[in-house]
């Protein structure tokens, strides 16, 4: 395996399960970016309390206030973020902050689904804008024309619960607002794959598989894969990401799947 | 060609369009539904006029209020219907309105992102919900076991900008928040055919073809397809389909649709 190396990453949804993961990952690499920024919604509040004991050892490692549902906050952060770069891109921006409710088809609501979206799809869309000119630096700084995760790239980490052709995840997962916001998320990876090739910037959505997270056990399952074998499994796959891959929909084994 | 006979259909943004077009058509067949219910905003507005001069003309033709971005005109709709039924089911519900903005990825904006997929695809979602116990009573008041658009059935208004597999509509039609709602909207066709199949209603995912209407000139085109075109071949394939087909995304000609 190819050691993935990047300058700097940012990883969304940060403070807990595959976000937690990816930093303590970064971290723990032989050649660590020299900058990791950790967006979370409360960086002072006690969920966020294994991101502050990690910065207090490891200070390459920023901690970033980010609620991708709001504007505003998405905006500030990039303003931090660029001031921290001082001048160089944004290697790696990794959307992995969702949400899910456990509602079905009777239950959904216009609220439920207009928040899941929010979070979901939106967040993504908005973070891809507003983080589009440090991707593009970062694009423009590295060797080469051939796209690659470690030339600049958006990994918008999907599920195959946004698989329309996988109607056996139904059964197993009835959440209509949650795997209507991840197939639109898929889309939005397509689009943005198209739009943002121009610039050098790969875009792929990833399945990180049915991880023991909070989300993951939502529905009262005991998922089969650990935060640490998804995420060592995704960043494999990263490092191994070429000009071909940009828009595709990958499991954290690399296989691809279908929309 | 066999000829669609049901007892009942409602579509909803039926004031223009494609909408329209559908509710020329069931006036106009040799057999008529019973009742013909057409939503719109504003049915007293200026914009519903063709719809009012054919009320005064047909009266299995039934106007009503129907705004499907709030659920309270939603709900207020199918108690509207119901009571029009008079203890009959609903055979067919078109959720056919939808709507479009400009947008790239440089200018989709969380507002823009929102207000198209509330209309286009929570919209759907909520309509199936309120007019669920019709749609039951017209699958069980239906002879035979068979899912078919004459016993039940939920027609989505999708788009071949919601197929996420093909790229190449990207320069055509790079439209954010309405390839997103699109794709969302056949998850949720998928979910809902999954779900509503014990019931016995049929659900399926439309692409009209490229249609001359507002939508389909947004972006300055001149589509190659009339609105009666589009419309009689959807109706064909409507008449066509069997239990084989519910959960599927097809177009106006009856061709299966990747997602």
């Amino acid at each position: 395996m190819e050691e993935l190396r990047i300058h700097s990453v940012l990883v969304t949804g940060a403070n807990r399960g595959i976000g937690l993961g990816f930093i303590q990952h970064f971290l723990g690499m032989p050649t660590p970016p020299k900058w990791v920024f950790a967006g979370c919604r409360d960086p002072k509040g006690q969920r966020a309390q294994e991101l502050q004991n990690l910065a207090s050892k490891h200070h390459n490692l920023v901690i970033i206030p980010l609620d991708v549902s709001k504007p505003a906050s998405i905006k500030a952060a990039a303003a931090t973020v660029k001031k921290r770069l001082g001048g160089s891109g944004l290697t790696l921006l990794i959307n992995n902050a969702a949400i899910v409710r456990n509602a079905n088809l009777d239950g959904e609501t216009l609220e439920n689904m207009t928040e899941i979206y929010t979070t979901n799809t939106i967040g993504p869309l908005l973070m891809g804008q507003a983080f589009l000119p440090l991707l593009k630096k970062a694009a423009q700084g590295s060797p080469g024309s051939a796209l690659s995760c470690s030339k600049a790239a958006i990994v918008n980490i999907s599920s195959s619960g946004g698989c329309v052709s996988a109607p056996e995840i139904f059964d197993l997962m009835p959440f209509i607002s949650y795997r209507c916001s991840k197939a639109a998320l898929n889309m939005l990876t397509k689009c943005q794959s198209l739009g943002y090739w121009v610039h050098g910037i790969l875009c792929v959505a990833l399945h990180p598989g049915w991880v023991q997270t909070e989300l993951g056990s939502s529905g009262g399952y005991q998922p089969p894969l650990t935060v640490d074998t998804s995420v060592r499994g995704m960043l494999k796959v990263l490092s191994s990401l070429s000009e071909k891959d940009t828009g595709t929909f990958l499991d954290w084994e690399g296989k691809v799947l279908p929309w």
